[in-house]
């Protein structure tokens, strides 16, 4: 992020401003809202030193690296936003290969006239993000579009973690007979954003479940289980991801509809909507793939952790040439859980 | 980037097709659109892994991180696109750090309708980019906006280097009596962006400058110089760069307008357009900061580089409370060199 710390908060209106051309042209006035706006907020040692890049500490272990843009509309819904979802969605991208998040880079494209008030109320949530997940934001960049040729607030992130000695995870190690575990219930992320979207209101209020999972994937992986795939069920929900790690796998899964856990208010706007669960989007659960015998201790180990304290046990890990994800459901009969095939709920994250 | 390698180049229109919601939606049209567009083109195998992330080597030194989106417009222009753009934009800044880049991340946020094989041109000119700089993308990810709410491709991308030991730069370390190096002519990325926005022809065409300067910044590390301050001298311009240095140091500087190299044809647009060439972008020049008595050597290592050939000392470092760039003019008068004020040239990288 470049731009200097000192003396730069003069000129920048954060109550009636908006976003101008210039906040994006590489003068005074970039300078100002990077350090009246990103630095202050962000406050860490490596963002502070106002250069091109983050000088960082050596990384002891494998490196890994992974990277969302976040598009999510509205900016604002229950139980989130999109800053604090940047932080999440990038952190467990990282801790899904079993690495430890060390760093986040932010990279903002805003629009001119947009309020600098609500860019301050996502900047704060994403520094609040990042210090309740110990994941500084070190290093970002700032660009202004036109008005019509943005959407607000569009936010890109990228993590480096650290992968864990002996810890192999990958969509492709699933192997006949695994047991495949949820961390807890689908679908509140994608119908919390929706019922913003669209103004709905039910009678039990959905919030988004975004939360950061090293934490959780950190006692997992502590606890010893052979762990095989970790996946977080975002954009395409839980069936996107599970065809996913088949076909990445070349093998099949057989899910049971009961062992599914899903909230009574997203079930009943599911629903009303016309809505499948298993294809709406979570930003705080996880998919985890195991070896049969270490099934009921890694459920134990989730279900002591807050974020899976309603893990369950979902399905297991079948051989099958076609790659065909099924699910036995709740009145015995079998389903196909396909891929998602046109589009459900865009702009969720 | 998530998704999976196998057969899922069907269905992917690369001449005729348009970018639909549906492929960002994370279900099956997305798949095809990663596998047939990007893990394809970018072709290295941390990416064909098709997990969340890209599992890496460990990193022998201090990690660098620095990221930038890409928003200019138009997206190709003479001498380059956004693609190429993209790659070499964030190789400059971990080579301004004095580290070696290592890995790329890209983030695309593409406008619904974009045509497929624009898209195509655009990734292919990005892993052109990355394979001659021998920097790989190593993982991604893909997001739609509504035709309206985008402007046809953003790119963001975030690169990962070490930084070389006993190597200590930054803006902060320009001293008084320090001599500030540039590269070469100025002004030529901006030039050709803008020239292309408005259809502007000159005699003599104006080519963006765009360039990988991290085998550059190698062989000047090499050199064994005591460099104090590198930065690439984009967005803003020269002007806006030594500004940012001279603040975050703490001096003055005093430039000499008649060392500063401009190309013929980018002078002249400027002065039929009444710009002035300091405050326009480039993309494959560096400004060095270097102890006075190193000044020539380094300047013959740098002109021996292809990419530094008009390689100039433009100026020295000076003490002054107030930190003004000040320049000699080539009729011998002086002019404060200052930030730029508004907005000369938006959208320009």
């Amino acid at each position: 992020m470049s731009g200097n710390k000192q003396d730069h908060m003069r000129g920048l209106d954060l109550k009636r401003g908006r976003v101008e051309m210039s906040h994006g042209a590489g003068g005074r006035a970039m300078a100002q809202l990077i350090a009246g706006m990103f630095t202050a907020a962000f406050d860490n040692s490596y963002l502070a030193t106002g250069n091109d890049g983050a000088l960082l500490p050596r990384a002891d272990g494998r490196l890994v690296m992974s990277c969302d843009s976040h598009v999510v509309s509205p900016l604002f819904f229950a139980g989130g936003d999109i800053g604090c979802l940047s932080v999440h969605g990038t952190i467990n991208d990282v801790a899904m290969m079993g690495a430890k998040p060390l760093y986040l880079s932010a990279s903002f494209i805003l629009e001119e006239g947009f309020p600098l008030a609500d860019l301050k109320r996502i900047v704060e949530s994403m520094a609040g993000a990042a210090r309740a997940a110990g994941v500084p934001i070190v290093t970002g960049d700032t660009k202004v579009v036109e008005q019509g040729k943005g959407d607000g607030v569009f936010i890109t992130t990228t993590g480096v973690g650290v992968a864990r000695d002996g810890v192999s995870l990958s969509g492709d190690l699933a192997r006949p007979g695994d047991a495949i575990l949820l961390s807890g219930p689908i679908g509140d992320h994608g119908m919390a954003v929706l019922s913003q979207r669209e103004n709905l209101t039910f009678d039990a209020p959905i919030m988004s479940d975004t939360a950061a999972l090293h934490g959780l994937v950190e006692t997992m992986l502590d606890s010893g289980v052979k762990l095989r795939v970790l996946r977080d069920p975002t954009r395409g929900g839980l069936a996107a991801t599970l065809n996913e790690v088949a076909t990445q796998s070349g093998v099949g899964m057989m899910l049971q509809e009961s062992a599914i856990p899903v909230n009574r208010p997203v079930e009943a706007a599911c629903e009303f909507l016309g809505l499948d669960p298993l294809y709406v989007a979570n930003e705080g659960k996880l998919i985890a793939i195991c070896e049969p015998r270490d099934a009921q201790r890694l459920l134990y180990v989730m279900r002591a952790h807050p974020l899976a304290r309603d893990a369950a046990v979902i399905g297991e890990v079948r051989e099958d040439a076609h790659g065909f994800v099924q699910m036995v459901t709740r009145l015995g009969g079998r389903r196909i859980v396909d891929w998602l095939a046109g589009e459900q709920l865009p702009r969720i994250c």
